[in-house]
């Protein structure tokens, strides 16, 4: 009950430390005869991976998984997968410095508070490496997915105070682009934006950042399409707020929103509902004119793509020097952080939320077959 | 596991329609010999409770609560909590229109596609009364809170496009006003605003809106003080992990923020991140001196003052004439809604956000018992 | 998670105390669309209410149970289903004397231990009372199961030392008696022995120990018939586990036994094994030719019936004069209890043995549904 | 939800398949700052490991655990506890003959059955192999169980007919071995029996069955001191609930007791109920004069020695000839199961159920940290 875990039926366990021996995950509940490959799960690693650009940090991890049950001859078979990827360029030494002066805007000093020790090097368990695990997962629950026609695509829509003209609100029942251009635009370029006159404007903002010693924040949407209605349960685990939790879960995430999101707050009822009418040469088929609910009405999905946004804080780790304290010496300091960090978390943000997005969605899939009385 | 359970140690599941003959909670997990009374749990159902002004539906209920179990001698047991509230106003007749057109903006759709039936009445469990669970679990988590010194409170910011100068955004150690004057700042009006400039302009708006058949959105904030550092868990389960689930759980909210929040987005590293610094006179603490973190690093809660801030969509059900379905004719259809509704909800959301923030708090403080060996 | 949830997708919620206002049950997770009305839980409360007999306590209690949600037009609408029983003949102030003095075999001291207090009056919460919930939750539970043609039997094999010929070990493919024979000639009997023999002779055990102010202890099986092969999860949520862990959480339970039980373990492997064999005029189905495994090999149902046992330790509560200790004044003391109390237990454990049994296999239905890739 | 997982605050989730490349364990909810290193765990991996005697199978595995997260600098982190084990001497061809006739008193058809398809080699998940993950997480609550001066103790009582003379059943305080004798006498010998008389006898009846292609059943005891009373949670996660899981989800075990377990249905309440009296010389402790409650009432621990008592029954992989089905053919069949098994199972069983027992007396030691206000 320490965390670790997130999902009811569809379930992943995360362990690993940045600079232990390596980082994994189990997942338990993937149901029995899914195709299931290494290679399947290589593919969202690759994307995650750091040292791939200017705008990520130089570590430089292949990042090859390994699977170690739960498969035979190529298919799932209902029992736990383990999946081991381990941490080969940790330095550790570049973290000997701040082992007393927690980094600000970092957990250093909340972990040293709840435990009373923790491994200093990388920010062990609270570095951005435990999110290789969540990828790992999301994978395998893209391919459950797959199997029943859901898509989760995600970009960047707003980066060191550069926006995209790409997003997906209100857009119904799918966005301008249709999602393998959508992700073809996005994961052509460093900063995964789709928008491609925004490109070498957000390079600049995170360069002009970097070189300053500081960091920049942004936005990214996440999209899922294909998704029938009726996934969600209601009340306390309403698909939104498995949502909210599963996004803000992710280090460096500040604010969730779903659909028309805070714009709401200013919106009246009239033009926030979305009208129904049934879709046209569809038989029966109910869609929605608008998609404001962001494709979620009463926690329960209603068969337009959900739409989720999340805000990303700026890197925490800055050259630039911070004010802290020494908790050794017991007096306030000074601290320059060295080490290898990304001057932008949005880029590298996106695989790890759409696994998160991804997981959410297996999970409520594998619930829903309860929902009612077999026919 | 259909979701109507929250909480892992401090657990409350909550039951009842909206039109069915009660609503109920029952809290496991208290530790036993809190005090606790029906006055204590009466005290915030009489908040949430409707028909206490023209910003909210004139539906009259008692709400009185009666505690069933788990209380002997004035004091819990550490068994469960069993409470019950009667409905009593409950107007069926009023929803046999709408029961084959489900209402925009509503979960009559998609309760209908996840479940092949429903209770239309009212909303049936997709109903705000469903809070009123919530709130009486809240307040037994408060006390529970209480104990420790921790106080939450709540109150409007926003409201049909008015914006309080008030919020703690920042505000460190605690905001400009103490929490005894901001609460009753904030409750001595009907539309729960601190900022006693803005309560004429937000009745107003909210006026104009009910006038033309129409709703409005807003903006609140929870803030909860005396929370000690080290709350909270690593990876998923963090405390805004579960803040955000908690808070997005709640019918209408579409966006929940942690301290600066989607402002974030556009700050760089050296401005985003809180400096620390030992608090003078106070041996050995460490304080922080911005709180754009809102009082969480790492999902682990540092001693500053917590902060979440959600934005709550216009009450779907407005008299306005609005374009929807009639599922069993099978052809578009329009709806005018009749009932008692809330022209805003921001203002009976602060009780149930409340509440909600305590019994998340409650929970991991609970939890942080496990996280070291016993000194 | 303080133990009064049981079950993962059909999961039940139980609470009250014996001496206080009622007792109820919250069952979440039932799927919608099933027949349910109070007359359905009815049958089974009153099965297990005591008054009834010589060999059950005078404690009259009607126990009638209404349901507070969770239907709507005698259907089940996939909500939580909350029902409360009302607790009317309760007695407090025969519990007064031994409000310091823990009754030996009873929870007095272990509550007071672990709580620091406790509801004195009728044993609270460690009560057999509590069953009241576990037996309506049952109730629901056996419909769902009734869908799939599935039927869960329990009756007395032995009682104050008189063993009952009639016993479903190795009994395939099902006992001597069918099962609605079984049932009649159970139900027809104060003692709930479907043995017409032993019915006498149990009788006069239990009068003899009654007249001698003592008690006496007895066993009892439940079998389900009509489980499909493939429920139960591998490893930890075994079947045969799950069943255990049900069945001893009934107060009064010391063991539990599948199939052969503790005899398998002076058997030979040859005459353990059941060994497999087409069944004759049906197409491609295996059956097994005894049934030593109780229906269940590595936790996972054979289709073959399920068989479980259980040995029920004599009522704690009896006149006789016993040793305890005063906790207040610090002394060893004696007591001789008084009140209302069942002289031996198996006859009104075999409803609530049903019930777990029921709760147990409902679960793991609806947890099956997700073993698999839909076709 | 796949069953994978065991416990609630203290929980442990493993993997791995008998041939696969590896099987593991993530512990997770472990209290930071415990003493751990790779030799406390695999001292009790070497007890569990095979090719150690006549009695035991001939595979030969290392069992080398590596911890690959959740520790630094000795201690543990509070954060997940990974551990692995390769591996090394699975001969898969030896099941190629089997892949279709499921072996009788195995998982082979029940999992074939639940999901379609399986990995026969071995029994994959079903097989004993399992254990390890068992014995390495348990190594980890023994530790945390240490610091509170609890002690777990298991040994065989019966074997092949054989019964030892040496229980602990009602022996209070403590066994007449003192725990280090019980455990070193234990330890000594193949059948890990205490009673040296009983050895040879327990030997020679294993090896009978052995020569004529057979297998023996047996059981064993778990015993368990220094438990504090108060562990353990009402209704359903009683801690003889618990333990009943625990016990029964390993392979082979069809009965569950504790204390006076079976016997009690031949009790009367005078004879069963353990009387009360304070300990001479312990200034207020509370003891019991005999222990046939097994150290548990109402589901709670009273203080007394906690004693378990499982039925072992005959290793199912037996070189005798057995009717079976041959599941692609369509038609019975016969069996000769090859490849390198336990004659016995109760000797390599001890471990496990130490393990599990201590397993879940550490998890309720973590819970009852919330079952009061502090003071």
């Amino acid at each position: 009950m320490s965390g670790n875990t997130f999902g009811t039926q569809f379930r992943i366990t995360t362990w690993g430390e940045s600079h232990g021996p390596a980082v994994g995950i189990v997942v338990d509940g993937c149901p029995a005869g899914l195709p299931l490959s290494e290679a399947d799960i290589q593919v969202d690693l690759d994307r995650r991976r750091p040292g791939q650009s200017k705008v990520s940090t130089s570590r430089s991890e292949e990042d090859r998984v390994e699977i170690l049950s739960g498969t035979f001859d190529g298919r799932t078979m209902g029992t736990p997968i383990s999946m081991i990827i381990r941490n080969k360029d940790a330095i550790s030494s570049a973290y000997d410095a701040i082992r007393n002066t927690p980094r600000p805007g970092h957990a250093d000093y909340t972990y040293q508070a709840k435990y009373g020790l923790r491994d200093h090097r990388g920010g062990g368990r609270s570095s951005a490496r435990e999110t290789v695990g969540r990828v790992a997962g999301g994978a395998v629950a893209r391919k459950l997915l797959a199997q029943d026609g859901i898509d989760v695509v995600g970009y960047v829509t707003e980066l060191g105070g550069v926006r995209s003209s790409i997003s997906s609100i209100s857009a119904v029942p799918a966005p301008s682009l249709s999602i393998s251009d959508l992700r073809s635009a996005t994961e052509s370029n460093p900063v995964r934006c789709p928008d491609q006159k925004a490109i070498a404007l957000m390079l600049q903002a995170v360069e002009v950042a970097r070189k300053e010693g500081d960091s920049v924040g942004g936005v990214a949407e996440i999209l899922a399409v294909g998704v029938p209605p009726g996934l969600g349960e209601p009340v306390f685990d309403k698909l939104d707020a498995d949502l909210a939790k599963a996004l803000m879960s992710i280090g460096a995430v500040k604010a969730v929103e779903i659909g028309a999101g805070v714009e709401c707050a200013r919106m009246r009822g009239s033009g926030m509902n979305d009208p129904l009418a049934f879709v046209e040469g569809a038989e029966g088929k109910v869609g929605f004119e608008t998609n404001n609910a962001g494709g979620i009405l009463g926690g329960i999905s209603t068969g337009a793509p959900i739409l989720c946004r999340i805000a990303v804080k700026p890197t925490p780790s800055i050259p630039k020097r911070q004010r802290t304290v020494d908790l050794v010496v017991g007096e306030d300091a000074e601290i320059e952080i060295k080490g290898r960090h990304d001057p932008s978390i949005p880029p590298r943000i996106v695989p790890v939320a759409e696994a998160m997005v991804a997981l959410v969605l297996a999970d409520h899939l594998l619930r829903q077959r309860s929902a009612r009385l077999m026919d």
